[in-house]
């Protein structure tokens, strides 16, 4: 079981900035979750892997695949307080769920 | 209201290794908070803010100002499997809280 944060790279974010992004998409799944696949999670230490993906579009196709395998996730919109224009789309937070579910969805992805 | 991730900076870690270790913070944190003060966080766009701390020793005191204040908070210790050595404690989750209870906490701490 593991947790996937999967981050866009076109557009310029410090590393505090990413983090807190991360948390954002991490706590938006979380709560998407089904309770059974949580408390699996929860007893494998809580595995979360950090990706990223080249654009915006990536993102998006990222969710419709997991949205067709009933994988939780949450996509992050910047409140644009900061760093970035108003409503920048910036992480996308999948599962937990199942090692082999999520790695069909972003096995091609690199980490972060 | 907001949620704040405190990093050490006396240990090497790339910035997906950051994020996850955040990501970890933040969910334990918020495992650990009172019911009400999530509603009013969430009711505010989930503010989070990633601050860095020099050592080790300060992370453990924070903690111990977090909790004689009634803080929820969420110590990570990184399981080892990539980057550093076993056990190895990275960042300090706070919160969600009131901003000026975390600040009287966290006020001196700089972004990352």
């Amino acid at each position: 079981m593991k947790q996937v944060m999967v981050v866009r790279t076109d557009i310029k974010m410090g590393k505090g900035k990413i983090a807190a992004q991360c948390c954002h998409a991490a706590i938006g799944a979380y709560k998407q979750a089904d309770k059974e696949k949580i408390r699996k999670w929860e007893n494998e230490a809580y595995a979360k892997v950090v990706l990223k993906a080249p654009t915006l579009q990536d993102l998006y196709n990222l969710r419709e695949i997991a949205r067709a395998n009933g994988v939780a996730y949450y996509l992050v919109t910047d409140a644009g307080r900061t760093q970035l224009p108003k409503s920048t789309v910036t992480v996308l937070g999948l599962g937990p769920d199942e090692d082999d579910v999520l790695d069909k969805i972003t096995g091609d992805l690199k980490l972060l």
